[in-house]
């Protein structure tokens, strides 16, 4: 539901996962995508896994599709146009029935406590996609990248070359960062508050001072619960925020949905727009680099940021594939979160 | 495009098949879905079966989906949003189009004589996944689940256990039954009418006394010509339709698209909803079942009943995918229906 | 992009393949469908080819799909509900997201310019699936068709048989034929104007004397840098286009998205719907033959020819899964167009 679910050592063991089938999988040199690509362990053989969508979705989508299709396995996209669910059935006899003819289910609803539900009823494991609260793959995929680019960080290092082996080791750990997020407290916020702390690093957070711009209590309560609290700064200033950051996150103020609010939002969020210069001025560290979840709106990034060199957004992208991936791979080919070589 | 067209020796082969399929693909313990599964003979490699749905399907899409999958082939999902079919292009021109691209097509259309139509221009074999008078998977899978539930019945013999060989073997006869359908006049049923009195079970309906509520002539006339009626009771009472039953089957009074009458039909079904106290009071078997071909609403059925011991509910809904798969590797695979070991 | 990016004897290396491909997956003799599938080299294996795909397909998608699926890999249809593309974020951000995820774009968009942005940013080759100028997949498959028919055609010599082998071997040359278009410019026009006169063969070209229904200024230059304009005839009159024709070719003049203009098209286009008068009184040679893309309306032609004995209609469907499978094999799965033996 969220990587509040996921001990910090689990977590580690599924970015080695991810880590390793990207790795693994891809060719050594030239274009990946050129070459034929290496089978990884079929642990979706004949098994499917149901997409139960009720918005647009280009990243977590494709991510699933090709995800499962290189375990072996296929991901059967519903969208809300296509079955009953909450329309013409309950989310229990929903769950109950895809439960019984699928391997998993990777649900991407409206309100958490739908998911809670499908989770409640379905006969097979049941993996958050996103939801109003949380976005635990999106974090996953981020810190994977974090990973990737430890050497862009002082101190940090990179994990090591593909050696072509199967076996699977923990990833170095990364030194402790400084990371801010300037926006709305949304569901990949959410999933940061609950995991960074526990990973070491420091959370700064900029949002209007408003409640429905912080997080709801739900959120905050596992904050609390994991004391994770102590390693986070709130505060309405994004140059407060940015103040020492090894890293600036942001995500859209106008979600799917909140398109008729757009006005007060725009005007609620003005400072907020991540630029080079709030960065210099607010005291990030000189080689700050940036994240998006995407899709993005230039209001709360510019180009120059977006597009320049300390971008990881595509990156982030990328890497969804790989660790939905390692997720399925874990969850629904093998029902377990393996152990990993330290 | 229905039960009706096949003999009950052919219905037989394809519910011995579907038995075969399901219990070879399983593990023998534990939850299945957690497993590898046994690969079936892959009939449908490198094929691929054309799903032509004019309306939502959570059961049959992803039954059809999963199974050929489990075959080696894929199935194609194609909505009324994703096609030409009768919105730009007739449905003769569709049929042979798609009938030349793929291996099989599996059409849940409106009015039934769009799929007669689709079946008479396409060159590969047209399975009904649903039409306005038919809907024979759906029979075929509560007979597949009445198989395996059997020891529940009076005198009639289970299947018996997987022993790992994939030989063929018909299952053991079950011992007449008497099955009472309460409600509308509808697909479902229509299946019913013409398949369980040639399997030497009876039938006992309560409709409204109105000819909307009754079998159109269409379907009638195959009744008749199949000697079923003889084996038919039909009422206007709901008591007197359970009285005797071994099992009690409904389905929703207001499906997709008759919304419209809504309030008519809730006035004119009054009294059909099955509870314990109508099957007492009607005088059905002490311990008969219940059946529906979801999705279900309150209406026709109460909670204690639906989510009861009773309940077949979602065993039926289970084996949509293994009767599925049957006709699926029997039609697209082989074109054939085999020949079983008596 | 269009057809005008490739040589003629790259366009001969792209049928000698599909040819082969067709031929050596389909079973010798009895319907093809029956029979196992013959595998081909699994160029896509563990790959996932992004359709993209702006309006509803019929014939195009379904080829994909199963074309995809022979070669082992996956095609991933994404329709305008399905993904953010263009609605919630930038051509260029979504081309480089998918192309990260994907090994593979083939987009079906409305605009051409789209494609053009799609293409210059993602880092997969992207393949044209139709868009407002071009139609590049659909005049392979005619050609494909021309070479299988090649003796209903004086002099020309058809494919040899299949022979079991897997080399691949240059088609033998067609005749040169003359080949009439009657009806609007439209995309599939628009590449038969940069390709036929290429390969040694006369277009004659009938459309209203108005700017719109003649060849955009983008288009003609083409036509022109590639000297196939002289070898092109262009008038308002039918008759005159037909005269010496031995393939007769329409399409619709009421496309998806241009219902506003309706009456005005039909009034324009009276006196273009192909007949057997108008081809005899134009004087078409006697055994002329007729091509359409599909979706047809009785408008463009009568059901006489549409589904009598000069109609190649439906082969041209047939051939579109194998002309887009050559385009996969060499596009995503070798990203190549290799030499064929003379």
């Amino acid at each position: 539901m969220t990587l509040a679910d996921l001990s910090p050592s689990q977590i580690d063991r599924v970015l080695a996962r991810a880590y390793h089938l990207k790795q693994y999988t891809l060719p050594w040199m030239g274009p990946w995508q050129k070459r034929p690509l290496h089978a990884v362990g079929q642990t979706l053989r004949f098994k499917t896994i149901a997409l139960l969508f009720s918005k647009r979705s280009t990243r977590t989508r494709i991510s699933a599709e090709t995800a499962a299709l290189m375990l072996g396995g296929q991901a059967l996209f519903l969208g809300k146009e296509d079955i009953q669910l909450g329309v013409n059935e309950s989310v229990r006899d929903s769950g109950r029935v895809i439960g019984g003819l699928c391997q998993g289910i990777f649900a991407r609803v409206g309100e958490h406590e739908e998911i809670e539900e499908l989770a409640k009823y379905s006969p097979v494991p049941v993996l958050n996609a996103l939801s109003s609260l949380w976005h635990p793959t999106q974090v996953l995929a981020d810190l994977l990248t974090l990973h990737e680019q430890a050497h862009l960080f002082s101190g940090s290092e990179p994990p090591p070359p593909p050696n072509g082996q199967t076996e699977l080791r923990s990833l170095p750990k990364l030194q402790p960062l400084t990371i801010a997020y300037v926006g709305d407290s949304a569901n990949v916020l959410h999933d940061m508050l609950v995991t960074y702390p526990r990973l070491g690093h420091k959370l700064r957070v900029a949002s209007p001072e408003n409640a429905k711009y912080r997080a709801p209590k739900p959120v905050w309560d596992k904050v609390v619960k994991l004391q994770c609290d102590k390693d986070i700064v709130w505060t309405a200033d994004p140059k407060e925020a940015v103040n020492g950051a090894d890293l600036v996150v942001t995500d859209t103020w106008i979600s799917m949905g909140q398109e008729a609010e757009k006005e007060q939002r725009l005007k609620d969020f003005q400072g907020y727009q991540i630029t080079e210069q709030l960065c210099r001025e607010g005291g990030a560290k000189e080689n700050w680099k940036f994240m998006h979840c995407l899709p993005r709106k230039p209001d709360e990034v510019d180009d120059e940021v977006f597009y320049g060199p300390r971008s990881m957004v595509f990156e982030e992208s990328d890497n969804r594939k790989w660790t939905i991936m390692a997720l399925f791979d874990l969850l629904f080919g093998q029902w377990l979160i393996p152990k990993v070589k330290q």
